[in-house]
């Protein structure tokens, strides 16, 4: 495994973390001035200050994309809405061959209108079928741009409203179907706050090896959680058992960042500064 | 599948669904008064009112029970705390049996301490073989009495806490290793709550069979929940494809009582009546 203890090049910090504090032209100065080599956007962050401006910011500061947040959101009431999801897709595998990245991180979608309490309906297999379609066209795209697609199975608390993709093995089990040749034009995203529960945990991310293996994120479960999305736990503040997470990973073949993405009520009140610098000791140590 | 719309014979009440608004025996005069034939109480329940008490109110009023909750929370920071959760089960089995219960069921535990926010460990793989150790040792006393045991697999979201099994899948690979001969001393409960997300529910549910499916507990998932243990819903009010589900368990073999387990911060708010009532009308039209 890795020895993180000397410094933070294997550290990328998703923006979402500090997005409360900074638009991102000020994240990513930031991080450079903090000698973090990576960070992972979200599409809104990136428009918000325009996408040839923050093209520009990575190349003069060398910064370069762990992943661009996010693709997905598949499943739609009508026949109009999967072809908007679609034209949505291609837009974001655009923005992210701008930026350079190095994959695109799919949070799939799973009811329609859930996440506004007024799902259009409720086959949660219709939607996983919405996605696996979703999926398979949007990959003939990526494939001719030549961008990575990474599933990131959330946690099955999110399956209603934000992923109907909620294990490892299910997205394993799509990459087998959709892209049986492993091109490595498919894979994962194995964000731990989503999967560290998951008793198949190690076998799963075995079973991605590093051709599947597209992104690695980090962060921590605390006891109690008090939200289902915003009380995610700076790393070594919880439950996750990071490093025997991370030997497994790497055993896998997994040789990118560590991504830092918390969501957290607590610490977007906090300094982005401090934010950082805690990122940054926490990756040398638990992560 | 059975048809539930013309009465009310095979709904059962887990009692924590009224266990704001009133005391057990109370719960069980208003059930009897609506014709409710089966209840599922909780051991502090029962010792609130007296068990000897229940028991005999049980009897007079013909209601029985489709389950006993709860055994378990098997794992603990030293060796002591191992033998005295031992101990607690062997005094729960001995609880059901004196209320005749079909079956003891098991919440697990994970993460001794957790619950109050300060795990002894955060070693998850540490509690799951502290559960199998348990659930082994419990079993033979639950042989000689003739008191099956059903694991309830909790929500992933409740993982570090109260159970550290999760899925039904897992939960039967326990049932197979243990109990290989199928006896029906040790099942599983499923309760759709927990389950419903999971893409391999119908598959295990089939694998589980009618001797290994001892008990069956329905509410609903809304969309959006806002609490990860008290914000279950009424059924019919969420987006659980609770008759989809019911289909499955009956084909795989299921022949016994829907449970209705809602632990609600808004339902404990109402009418205990209302809430009976309530329970009626979906179980006869949208379990």
């Amino acid at each position: 495994m890795r020895d993180f203890s000397a410094n933070h090049e294997t550290l990328s910090i998703n923006t979402a973390t500090v997005r409360k504090q900074w638009p991102l032209n000020r994240i990513i100065d930031e991080c450079a001035r903090r000698d973090i080599r990576a960070i992972s956007p979200w599409r809104d962050q990136v428009t918000a200050v325009g996408i040839d401006r923050i093209a520009r910011q990575l190349r003069e500061t060398g910064i370069r994309l762990s992943g661009f947040c996010r693709g997905g959101f598949f499943p739609a009431a009508d026949a109009a809405g999967l072809r908007a999801a679609l034209e949505d897709n291609r837009k974001a595998i655009d923005e992210a061959r701008q930026l350079d990245s190095p994959c695109l991180v799919l949070v799939v979608g799973s009811l329609p209108g859930a996440l506004n309490g007024a799902p259009a309906y409720v086959d949660i297999s219709r939607a996983r079928a919405e996605v696996r379609d979703g999926i398979a066209a949007t990959l003939e795209y990526a494939r001719e741009i030549g961008m990575p697609l990474a599933i990131e199975p959330l946690h099955p608390m999110q399956a209603a409203d934000r992923a109907c993709i909620n294990t490892l093995e299910q997205a394993l089990d799509l990459c087998d179907e959709l892209d049986p040749e492993r091109t490595g034009m498919l894979g994962v995203a194995a964000d731990l706050y989503h999967v560290w529960w998951d008793p198949k945990l190690e076998a799963q991310l075995m079973r991605a090896g590093a051709d599947r293996l597209l992104a690695y994120h980090v962060c921590d479960w605390l006891t109690p959680t008090r939200d289902l999305l915003n009380d995610r736990g700076m790393m070594g503040d919880g439950v996750i058992e990071l490093k025997k997470c991370r030997h497994w990973a790497e055993a896998a073949g997994y040789s990118g960042f560590a991504e830092v993405e918390i969501f957290s009520d607590y610490w977007w009140t906090k300094p982005g500064e401090e934010v950082l610098d805690t990122c940054i000791a926490r990756h040398k140590t638990v992560v």
